[in-house]
């Protein structure tokens, strides 16, 4: 099978999108020609891969701006590399289009690919390009690289250590809710924290030698942070009031949504722990200390300001 | 975004196909626990990499055995790298399937990729897991290596090169016929075929080094030709009496069926060009000799005994 078509008696819809992804083709890529791009990683580095599939009506809007689609598929995928501190190079994609596909959404989702290529320095490395009569589902696979075992892990967290995430949380559960109506968002700042994730791909880089574990937050803070305290073999206290909120977002966390922040996905945003406070500090990079590590028989808890457990809505995160 | 999700407070979907998914993983999988996949490519070898994708509905019938559905998706990207020569390493996987899916029907699913990654030589490093409200979807990345500048392209074709053909051709397109039902199959051969095709890895690695050009054939015989000579920029001859057909093919090959075999689709084996005949002979491998390589002015034609151009059912393929 081929990567990419290559036009020839091949159907419209491959010559349509193969004209838009072919200028999308990066080193190795052997212009989207061959039926594997080949290249050469960086010597005395190890490769981190990784992959996000996602489906029309269940991780976006059919409706979605298609220039935003592609940037929001490409973006999560290099969260997850910043999550272990790795260099990204390269990305592989799989689109299962509906038939008929417009020429215009096909371009404007290729533009929006385009200018992520630049801003994050990957290019499109190969792919399929297939028909659907179901629901349009897209598959990036990210391809990158560390220095050899110091990749970030979620298995790496000590008690002691400081637990950190970087950004605001919460603006993605928030803009999701915006997108769809109930939460007022009069400048779009939630519904584009929502629609273009910021991957932390520079910090992600900047933790590596700093941090001990790290992961990104897709699944909502208190979810992540438990996940990292499993595979830690540890436990955590999160303090609500540290948790950093964008103002939009802090008014908006209010009522039924009051605990939001704290359980809601799609932030995007890296969640780590390190040993050393000033360490985190002198990186000078946008990141605020929420909580701490502690031994896994004190359980990982959120807490108030009197240090008293905040329970998350049932579904959402239950501590254990 | 995490890769295959680890359990906790996880759908349960996730949870099931997590318990399936974690017993395939590979080296440098991290147990599907983390991020993303860390590991070191053989130092020295240029990587090699390529994704297919396969709908149900498109690419396979909702009620394939799921034994034969991981294994034939696995293969399929399997027989890219072959005709790329590179040694397989291991694989990525998004799999969108419909909510509620049985969970003997993934533990099948599971099964038969075991099987093939340990004739393979291949382990699971990492992918996503989604629901679909649609068909369902699945998409593999698979990764390889070579020896530096020397994978097999598909524009390395010269004037004067033979053109062979690995096993036998047409089986796959038949295959699917016997399936959906009008071409008889009493063995189940032909339905074999098409549900498993056999990767011919072992030969495109021996290829290096002696054959120019290399693809594999999944459009059908004369288009992927096609696409071989115009990517080198040669014309070539294929005659139709050399092309090897299975027993069972040739009995089938006749009415208005009669030329399938060349425009058929679903083979998976590859096809290549070579300047020494005798440095093919001498691997020892399943190959025939079906045609040459010749000026890009002579065209692309498919020629019967006598040397006439034999034209295909329009849609299929036409010589340019």
């Amino acid at each position: 099978m081929t990567k990419i078509k290559s036009g020839g008696v091949v159907p419209a819809e491959f010559s349509l999108i193969y004209r838009h992804f072919r200028p999308l083709a990066g080193p190795g890529a052997l212009d989207l020609r061959d039926d594997a791009a080949v290249f050469m990683p960086p010597p005395g580095r190890e490769l981190v891969v990784a992959s996000d599939a996602m489906v029309a009506g269940v991780h976006f809007m059919p409706d979605d701006p298609p220039e935003t689609l592609g940037r929001k598929l490409l973006r999560v995928n290099l969260s997850d590399l910043a999550a272990m501190g790795a260099t990204p190079l390269g990305y592989l994609m799989t689109t299962a289009f509906p038939k008929g596909i417009d020429d215009a959404w096909v371009a404007r989702f290729a533009e929006g690919l385009a200018l992520d290529q630049a801003l994050f320095g990957v290019g499109l490395l190969g792919g399929d390009t297939v028909s659907t009569p179901g629901p349009m589902t897209l598959s990036l696979t990210i391809i990158g690289h560390v220095a050899v075992g110091k990749a970030l892990r979620r298995s790496a967290a000590r008690p002691g250590d400081g637990v950190w995430v970087s950004g605001t949380i919460g603006d993605g559960a928030f803009g999701l809710r915006a997108i769809r109506g109930p939460v007022a968002d009069a400048d779009g700042f939630l519904a584009g924290r929502y629609r273009l994730p910021q991957p932390r791909v520079a910090l992600g880089q900047a933790l590596v030698g700093v941090a001990h574990a790290a992961m990104d937050v897709s699944d909502g803070l208190m979810q992540d942070f438990a996940h990292i305290c499993r595979e830690s073999g540890v436990g955590g206290v999160i303090e609500a009031a540290l948790v950093p909120l964008a103002p939009i977002t802090r008014a908006a966390a209010v009522g039924e949504n009051a605990l939001l922040p704290f359980h809601g996905g799609d932030d995007y945003e890296l969640l780590f722990t390190a040993p050393d406070d000033a360490a985190v500090i002198a990186l000078g990079m946008p990141v605020t200390r929420i909580g701490r590590v502690v031994d896994a028989g004190e359980g990982v808890t959120l807490v108030d300001a009197s240090g008293a457990a905040i329970d998350l809505p049932a579904g959402g995160w239950s501590h254990f």
